[in-house]
């Protein structure tokens, strides 16, 4: 299990098959783990590199509190380790808004840009949310967890017709999850209160994509088009039925759009 | 202050103007008082009744669990303490669930019914975001319930523009509600999860109106589109920028909607 | 049949009923027959007044080309006729965009306002669509006429469910419509080709209400939109599942809405 | 310029690159020239197949009238032609009903499927606009048919922001279209008219992706859902901001979807 250190904290990592490099950032109750499912075709084409941030999966945790600016250097850190002057990036929400920071303060570093229900800024209503989940993840209950913090991240529809597996979502989460983890997953949603990369959207120069669901919640369509709105050029598709998690409840709509974007030239294709 | 009885329990409820009968029944975390502000225009050409259901507001509990067959009876028995043989029932949330409910199995006492972010039934997913609530409810901290239980019914944009508001209103939670009124929000919100009126949305014979809202996460789109495509000719309007407490957010067109349906034939006019 | 002149033009109207009075301005397809079916609802509690604008029904026309500024005077020449110093004001597509200019321009003329599938400028789009209108016009061909300009105005759904009506009217059409006919919708089309109120939608001071349809491909989202955000406090109203005919189509939610905003208080109910 | 001959019509094509075949199935208003723009990117990996279907760009005619059966035929003859077993299928409107047509009935012809901007039958509403197309195209009129024909299969945003690109757009119809080609306009059109495989849609076999687009008002939501719950496991992307014609107002999204979905393992993704 690969990894590396920074300021004394190990960062995991998982590095799978040939290609361009795509770096793949985790949600917030994500981990490498998660897209073991996607490892085959994410990396017949392409060098598929997971990484665990800060308070995820087997990386480490830090000693103090800590903001998304964290995050950003984790990344920059994995880049320099693996020797990449730059990689394509996508970003699924919590890791969207850190793909999207690379990407703002150092668009040298990001070769193509893909942000899955992803926000620009944290709104005081989201602020909310997340303290509803803060207080849920304080009770180190995992059913409290449960209930607080997963149905609002899929679409109804997804819920009711998987509703099995979300059982056994929730008994998997209250045997595995430890107080730690639930610490962690506290510390992260923290770390995300003061996001606002707003006022620097301009900057981004990798060509970007936007993806978003029809029924997410967490991340909602105005999030959305002002992202579009504020990235030069960005591209903008809707998975349609999915919630917030899209590649959980779509991963088809997901894989093709991430891929096809990343590895085929769709850019500069003027009408005439 | 009105009331009366139903099997030992104090139901109040306020009368205000003269006209056709309104009946307006409430969602799970208001009362009577929460229309305060809209008396003067309800009430203009129209006899209000503002009714709080068991649980709710000034009214009374029972020592046991219920559904809401229970407060079906509320209604009706409310009905026949004021000698009216039917009424106009505007129900909002929970309280058009109960309104649906009287609806379909009394349908010779509603005279037309307006089903504002309602749902013809509990999916496993309303299910489980009700067990949040519960939960949020069994703390008796008035803080963990409100950043648990509020932010979902809000739209973000209605909430980033009136924090303070939404500030406010959480400090008077914290204030004023006891523990018996959060117990009392868990039996109202345990007594809609049996709730399931779609094999009977056909015996609907009143006019109906159903209002959704564009960003009603609680009630979305899909379960107003089932409630349409089962109550005969029922019609249907969206409130732009709403979220699901449209009466909160909109209250000109919830107000223009609900007395213009009410007050005004607006049945029988044929294309031609 | 009741009519006054304006410059050598006669303006035909009709006046029913007693209450507050209630201009209705017609769609450019439309005059005051179209209304026909509406009267005994919308003249129960109103003075409603149909007028026909120059070149629609039953009025005369001008030997002249000229802009929404002629009907803008007919408007005002109405209410000056009747001796009214204000009324309410809902126009209809052409009609809602007549409205906007009389509310924008003369704001002590209106008290409340409502705007039905209008836009506030004729696009580029727009315009060209009107360009095929005015040729299928100039065919003085009734079927020309009617597959070039009636389809796009209704939903799919409505026109699938209603086709022996949509054929009834497309005969009806064809027996009835004269080339002169066909000549003055042309110089209709040709009137509101310069139509651009956006730099003055701020002036409205009346209550106004944007009433939308889901489905309406001739004066879109993004046209409604942009109306709501310009004018001061402007309330918005979606009808599901209608086209840009939305009063033929959905008859009860736009007169649910229509006389719901007018004849009742809608405004000041503050949340508190 | 290679070509083939089916029934004594001289079908032409074009071939590009290597790599798995993707056959690319036209629109009505488009030939093989419509794709010049994204030739480099759609043949970097695969073999890219445009095909001019009866009436199209360089390919001949038949003296009789037709259905879309003769296109399905064609396609057929097309990969006996090449020797080709199956291919990549992807259709845009009019090609879309063709390619869908080989889905279903020949089903081992089709490796993976994409619909884009296409319907599963021509609905009365949508019989109607084509009556609209094909009197303007008699009128052998450039103007006529671009005013009547081009602005409803664009959004009416892409088309303000475009307007030069469309206003030479119908200066090089006008210049370029003889009496021949509006007669072949007509011909295709009204070789939809029978257009119903919605009996047929669960015989696709063919993984298949259907793309949407916001403001489509040829093709609308309601018949892309339908296509969706049609065909088995289909899956959905709308892509934002683009009417009819998304590959000409969105050519980086729609490059995206059908490259990615095409040339990578996007099903099978299991959740777990």
């Amino acid at each position: 299990m690969p990894c590396f250190e920074l300021d004394g904290t190990t960062i995991h990592y998982e590095d799978h098959g040939e290609g361009e490099p795509l770096v793949v950032l985790n949600g917030i109750f994500m981990s490498c783990a998660s897209w073991q499912a996607f490892v085959p075709s994410f990396s017949a084409r392409n060098r598929l590199l997971l990484l665990d941030l800060v308070d995820q999966g087997a990386s480490g945790t830090v000693d103090h509190e800590y903001t998304q600016e964290l995050q950003e250097r984790v990344v920059l850190a994995f880049l320099d380790h693996l020797g990449l002057a730059d990689a394509h990036l996508c970003g699924v929400s919590y890791g969207g808004e850190v793909a999207l920071r690379v990407a703002t303060r150092h668009p040298d570093r990001v070769r193509k840009l893909v942000l899955a229900n992803t926000t620009a800024h944290t709104s005081p209503w989201l602020y909310d949310i997340g303290k509803s989940w803060e207080r849920a993840m304080a009770s180190h209950d995992g059913h409290v967890f449960f209930t607080t913090c997963i149905p609002v991240v899929y679409s109804p529809g997804f819920y009711e017709a998987n509703h099995d597996w979300i059982a056994a979502r929730e008994e998997f989460f209250v045997r595995v999850f430890t107080p730690e983890v639930y610490d962690a997953f506290a510390r992260l949603t923290r770390s995300a209160e003061t996001h606002d990369e707003r006022a620097r959207l301009a900057e981004v120069t990798a060509p970007t994509l936007v993806i978003s669901s029809e029924h997410d919640h967490v991340t909602p369509l105005v999030n959305q088009t002002e992202l579009v709105a504020g990235i030069p050029g960005a591209a903008h598709v809707m998975i349609q039925g999915a919630g917030h998690a899209a590649m959980y409840e779509k991963p088809t709509e997901f894989t093709a759009l991430v891929l096809g974007f990343v590895n085929h030239q769709t850019t500069g294709i003027a009408i005439s």
